[in-house]
């Protein structure tokens, strides 16, 4: 389905993730901000602070699909390399960027640091991301955008990638659940999915007030199919005795 | 650092989750229960329900880490082609699996269908992993295992599953917290980390009670190594003017 979207891929870069100290919370946000962008995530890697690691994949990635982002690792302490990575990976160098500088030294002025500073070593030709909550900026490369981990932060530099990106058809989907084991839905759900290829319909089993229950979704650009295909659902749902709830169950 | 540990990648399979319409909880209690065995998890892929991707992930991830796990596709409806995809990526064929299908059937009785015992397809030599939650069986070939999606089923088969992995010596951390940026604390992290090339020292920054604060992480599997190193970090601290604080605060 959508076929004529974006593609994307999310690197979450850092060991905290992969060690199980911090729960990622920037995967979720991301992914429906640009589903409402009408980009389709394909992909999402999570990768330790490991130089040799980075470099490979984004170049791996950067070719895959129409936009890669970043996550992570552009602080100013020793484990944060994502800047460098980035910039070797292009093949540009990277140096201090003179208004990245700026905005740290207008904010620190006599408490400015070469490690502060640090957040302004940029890989050339990249643009800036702006962060409205803590000023040392995110940047942009090719089809590359390098943002913080810190989720406020991230949010915030997102608002500011959005409008930079090709905007797709907007990526709908319906939900439709009701109180029925999935099993007894399978062979119904598998005729109504290969009737609508253009849309994908994801069947999620639950636990409802102790019975088993399912939510339906219904997902893509093509809101008429969506539309039919529910309706086809919602009839399996009654064929099989219980009324169809329009919700998402795990919502 | 843990150059000896056995070494991890998880796929998290399911639109749901590159959707954004689900939170994945699997990442986060798989890294630390693996944290504990000694097993260092160094990838996390989120892919989509496409089977031409699973497959290729699984034959890349399956060559380059000692062990894969995955987690999603493994019910009774159209969108849970796992099992098909690592019979695939493995190279052997697919079929119903004989003590599979009788728990299934023992369970069901005259409601077994079709849908039902499509979960007692597992590929060919396939070992199984017992679903004590809701029966239909996990499974594990060759290095990679293979679990459900629904959280609570996934840990119960996790606990199935731990004993089977060669045990690493145990990945031990040490959190020490202060109110400081780490930007002050850049310089000498850098110096300590350098010294302590053994272990993994991680800096993460945090507002506390509206204060610039960080924790520093000290991960690996030298204990010796990673309390020198604290110590000197505690020091640092002290050198910065703030008692260090011997907890995560992000915890």
């Amino acid at each position: 389905m959508q076929q004529n979207n974006p593609t994307a891929c999310l690197l979450i870069i850092g060991n905290e993730i992969l060690s199980g100290r911090t729960q990622d919370k920037n995967l979720n946000y991301l992914a429906k901000k640009l589903s409402e962008h009408g980009v389709r995530l394909q992909e999402v890697r999570v990768i330790p602070d490991i130089e040799a690691t980075i470099i490979a994949t984004i170049r791996q990635c950067m070719t895959g699909f129409d936009y890669v982002f970043t996550t992570g690792g552009i602080g100013p302490t020793h484990d944060d390399i994502t800047a460098d990575c980035v910039a070797k990976a292009v093949g540009v160098g990277i140096g201090e960027h003179p208004a990245a500088a700026k905005i740290l030294r207008d904010h620190y002025g006599d408490q400015i640091t070469e490690a502060r500073l640090r957040m302004a070593r940029i890989p050339e030709g990249a643009g800036l991301i702006d962060n409205p909550i803590s000023l040392a900026p995110g940047f942009h490369i090719k089809n590359i955008f390098v943002m913080a981990g810190v989720p406020s932060i991230m949010q915030a530099m997102l608002d500011n990638v959005l409008p930079m990106l090709r905007k797709g058809e907007a990526i709908q989907s319906v939900a439709v659940s009701a109180i029925l084991p999935e099993s007894r839905m399978a062979a119904g759900l598998a005729a109504i999915q290969k009737d609508h290829a253009d849309i994908d319909i994801g069947s999620y089993p639950l636990m409802s007030e102790g019975k088993f229950a399912t939510t339906i979704i219904l997902r893509g650009t093509n809101k008429a199919s969506i539309n039919a295909a529910a309706e086809k659902v919602r009839a399996m749902m009654r064929g099989l005795g219980q009324e169809p709830i329009e919700r998402d169950l795990a919502a």
